[in-house]
This record gives structure tokens, sequence and C-alpha cells, in this order.
């Protein structure tokens, strides 16, 4: 099976072989020896000096601890949103209290830096910016660095959502002053879905002191505490662990920047392939995502309908649209155990699927 | 390595296999179906007809998921504690907001149920009442029917941690009549760590009406909502649903009475063995739990040395003390994939690491 959605992704046989290891004591030796070694793993993947936590949650659960870790109920918030996880990032920061403001861009649109200035001029009261590096419903790559530089100069706490961006295209944490950054296994990291990722910074910890958000089960500092010990506050997914441990040591042994250098290519495969059948990207092409293409469903299509005979007949998996873009898009997932060939694989099923349904190179209406 | 922990319990190789099965879309049919059939299986396992939800959480979220979405801050609540996880339980009611009335047992004792009828009694605007099973740090078996009674009595609602007893010990949900109850994967059910399992009754459903804490990421109402269309809100722990599909053909196979008896068994074992030693055991033998034992140290034996010695020498994991009781109990997991050959090998182990550490059956001094 071709499994091209945007996570979980395929996972690689050696890392599958780890995650089926037989369990041990989360409290010894053996397992504290597993999480010191992808604790500095990731650290040297979010390019970070600061702690990065690890939480057996999915990246939903990763960005709750982001909000509920740093702010209280009646903080000013500018939430930047392009797409359905920018608007799930709010919710969140609303169901907990925060006084939320919006910003939004059309689908397929990247957040403008200048915008983001000037609502943060406009509100001096705000506290903390979200923001989503890679939009994974819209296939869209924030400028997230000049964002970042914006947001400095402004003073505020900078939350990311780097959930299908982190290991996969660059993102560079403490040399783009990001405060609270989060990822999540089942993405570019090639393991299974279960772990969520939480990078904190020096301002992160301090904003922490004064947060009165409630939480627990995604308390932070509980989770620094116990990670100073080799441990985790409460049991993890100690399989994804063992996952984990395996495939950062392949992708350490390929090099951050090939990998990078790699999902550029795949996106440049999925991106040169669908519009030479004729259709049409969601993304700006300025701002186009490395880890994931979506793409306009050609007139007269069905999105379910294609995708079933994709799944069914091509062994090939697609994602859908989420939202309001449900039936109108598919995505294509280029991120982890992927490679050109994997995506042009893709793309050649999705010609012969869409040859099928009777499309014959029709301009696409939108 | 017999690891001998109250969880992560061993896994059986065909759980293991599932675990490592390759990654399917958590949208798509195939996860849907396995969703299905392990959301039945837990029904089933939970004697209830109510609705079982799985989250990727370990058992403290599920504890999170049963307060925060039954509860609104300032409602008084009745938390029964007997250790370490009943002390939990009321800090994470607390956290939320909660009005904790605690009424707290000495470690080793059950709850007695006509002291909670008493504290009912007292407290007439008590809404909910928490109480912990099994308590996993004491290896105490709470009478959970009697409490449950008297809880009914008193109509408040019951949340129960039953993170440690679901599976092993029985623990009849409908015919009882639990609000909420909590389990995790990583206890009896023979998978590795990663999911919560949390089943709602309709009187907890009617309290989720108006419940107000704040939740997102534990929400019951999204799941159950995302479970009608075989699917989680946010992206699962795929590996462990794969595992545990496989265990619950296991587990039904052999029959939940079979089971219970099994664990029965080998609580037994465990039991006896320790007390032939001369060593004594912690919990009110009336109440000792059928998924963990645990044991006073005897004098002069240091528990971390003899756990080490047992770990690196004898293969021979135990659990160590939690909270108060550090260094002067170890306790011996009897659940899950566990035969009374497996209990016998631990306590043979004991007793040969005891000896070398000087132990000589002197009378233990408590």
């Amino acid at each position: 099976m071709n499994l091209r959605i945007p996570g979980p992704t395929p996972c690689p046989p050696e890392v599958l072989a780890a995650v089926a290891r037989e369990m041990v004591d989360h409290r010894g030796p053996e397992f504290a020896a597993a999480l010191r070694r992808v604790s500095q793993g990731l650290k040297d993947a979010f390019h970070t000096s600061n702690d990065v936590l690890i939480f057996t949650a999915s990246g939903t659960g990763g960005l709750e601890v982001a909000i509920v870790n740093t702010l209280s109920p009646g903080d000013p918030v500018l939430a930047v949103s392009i797409g359905n996880f920018g608007d799930r990032f709010a919710s969140i920061a609303r169901t907990y209290g925060a006084d939320v403001t919006k910003l939004s861009f059309a689908p397929g649109q990247a957040a403008d830096p200048a915008a983001i200035d000037e609502a943060l001029g406009k509100n001096p009261a705000i506290k903390a910016v979200l923001v989503t590096h890679n939009e994974t419903s819209t296939g869209v790559t924030n400028p997230l660095r000049e964002i970042a530089e914006v947001v400095r100069r402004h003073d505020k706490l900078l939350l990311v959502d780097a959930v299908s961006s982190m290991s996969s295209i660059p993102c560079e944490v403490d040399a783009w002053g990001l405060d609270v950054v989060v990822s999540g296994s089942q993405k570019g990291w090639m393991v299974p879905p279960g772990l969520a990722f939480v990078s904190f910074s020096p301002r992160a910890w301090q904003a922490n002191e004064t947060a009165k958000m409630p939480r627990f089960y995604l308390d932070a500092r509980r989770a620094r505490e116990s990670l100073e010990k080799g441990q985790t506050p409460w049991t993890p997914a100690v399989s994804i662990v063992f996952g984990l441990e395996v495939a950062l040591d392949m992708l350490e042994r390929e090099g951050w920047e090939n990998v990078y250098a790699r999902h550029a290519r795949c996106g440049d495969v999925a991106r040169q392939g669908v519009q030479q059948l004729g259709l049409k990207l969601l993304a700006d092409p300025r701002y186009a995502s490395n880890t994931v293409t979506a793409v306009w469903a050609p007139e007269g299509i069905n999105v379910s309908e294609l995708r079933k005979l994709l799944r069914e007949e091509y062994g090939t998996v697609l994602g859908g649209g989420q939202g309001e873009l449900t039936g109108k898009i598919f995505r294509i997932g280029h991120l982890g155990l992927v490679s050109e060939a994997d995506v042009q694989a893709a793309v050649d099923a999705l010609a012969q699927a869409l040859a099928r349904l009777g499309y014959e190179r029709v301009p696409v209406t939108r």
C-alpha cells in the first residue's frame, strides 16, 4: 500500500521491529536510556538547546500542552489561522478561556507577516501569538522565520504548531526564537502515532510560572522534572519511544539537511506531477508545502469515489479535504518515509484513476 | 526477562506482531473496522452496554477524562483514597477546581463502605464520588460493589479508577451501577501503554450536559461522536489498537471468567510465596489484590539494592514503593500475560536474591 496521507506515514521495517520490542519497566534503566537518547535527538532535530518534552498524546494534545502551560484564562491571544489546524489551535485557547483575536487567511494562502505586525500594533495587550508552521489541511507552509521576527519585535510569546513540518522542513527553534513548538510522532519522524513533542524556551518557562490554565495530564513542569530522572510523569507509550530511537538513528545518518532536501524534491515531484495532469494546486505556489500537497478536485470528479478507487484498485491512499474543503480537494502526503519514486507512483496511480472516472484534462473550474 | 511490575505488563508475541503492523489511514475503512471491533470487545470486558471510549493517553489521562467531562469547577466531590492513585484522582479533581473532600484510609487498608455512607450523609451537597477499584500502590482491591451500593443509594455520580483491575478482576459496570470507569492498555489487557479506556453511563452523559470544566484533547463527547463514524477525534495510537484487537481475541477465547480465575490463582501464588519466605504483606488479607502484591521489605534489606540484584542477575523486574512507601515495600505485578509459573519464578528469584543480601527469614519489623 502506498500510504500517501499527511500522517500517519509509513514506517521503516527497522522502526516497526523496534515498536514490537517486549515491554520493559518504564521506571527502569533501560527505558531511561531510550528516553534520554530520543530526548537528545529531538533537541538536535528541533535545532534547540531548549527542553523537548514527550507526551503520550496526538499532535492536538501537544497543541493543548503549548496553551495550558503558558497562558491564563483571560489572556489576550492572537491566533493566526490559514486553515483547519490554525482554527483548532485557536479553539483550544478559547476553550481554556483565552481572549482570542483571530487573524485568518483564505485557504491556500500563507499568513502575511505585515498583517501580523499590524494586528500586534493595534492590540498591544496581546500576550501570545499562535501560529501554524505547516498547515496540513491546505498544504501551505507559513513564512515562520519572518513571522517570528515580527513577534519577537513586539516581544510576545510565540506558540508554534510544527506538527507536520518539524523533521521534514527547516524549523530553527533557537535561531528563529520560537517559544513553544509542537510536533507529533506520526508525521516526518517515521514512527506510529502516540507521542507529541513540545519544546519550551526559557521565555516559555517564565510564562509558565504565572500560567493559571488548569492542567494535570499535560502538565509540562511535571514532564520536565521527570525527564531529569529519565522518566515521564505517567506511563508513556513505550513502544513508540523504542520506534523513535531507531527512526532518529536513521534520520541522523541521512543528515537533517539531506532529509529536508529529500522532502523538497518530493514536494516538487508532487506539484509538477499533478499540474502535468492539468490539476490545480490549492496552495499559493510561493508557500506550497514540502510535506503535503492539496489539489483541487477537477469538475465532475467525486473525491470520495476517487479516493476509494485509488485505495481499492491502485493500492494508493490519499487524504481528503477537511472542514469546508471536504469534497473539494484531495491531499497527497509526502513526509517521513518517502522517496521521489513513492510520490511519482502516487501521481501515476492518480492519473489512471482519474482517467477511469472520465477525467480528460478538462479545465478545472477554480 | 520476567517483568513482574503492575504495568506495563509483558505482551504475547501475537500482540507484538500486530503492534508492528504497517500504518494505515486512521480515517479509512480498515482502521474503522479495528476500532469497532475493539470497542465492542471493551464493552464486553467492562460488562456494559455503555459507550467505552478510547483515548490516546495513559491511565492518568483516563482519570482526567472522567473528571473534566462530568464536573464543573466548585462541584463538591468526595474523593475516597487508599493510596497513591486515589490521591492522584483527588489531585486531578482539585486541579480543575472541584471542591474535594478527602476520605483516606491507611496504606494496606480497603475503603470502608460504612465510612463512605457516613461521609455522604454528612455532606448532602456532594455531587460525585471518586474511588479506586484496585489501588496499584498498595495491592488492595476495594469492595467496589458494596461501595457502589452506598453511592447509588445516595444518588451520587460514581467515578471509578479501574485502571489495574478491569480485565483481570471482576468489575461489573452495569450490574454495579458504575458511572464512569477508567482502564489503561498496559495493565491486564496484555498490550503496550498508550491507550486509556473510559466508559460513560447515561447518568454520566447527563452530567456531561452541564459539566463546565474545560476540555479539548480529552473531550468525551467528541470521542463519542467520532466513534459513531469508526474514528477518534484526533490521530490515535493506531499500533496499540491493532495490538488490542489481537489481545481481546486471546482473552475472549480464554473466557473472562477463566481470566479472572487465573488472576486469582496467580494472586494466591504470590501471597503464599512471599509469606512462606517469612515476608509480610502490606494489604489487609481480606482485600489483597489479584493483580499486584505489595510486600514489606524485611529489616536490613535495601529495596533499591534488592530490585537491582533481581533485575541484573535473576532477570526479574519487581516494582518499588511509591510516595511515602518508597524504600519500604516492593511490589510484584501479576496481571495480563501471567501464569502461576511466572509468579512462582519471581518468588523463587526473590528468595535467592534475599539470601544473597543476607536475609535469613528474620522476623519482619512491621
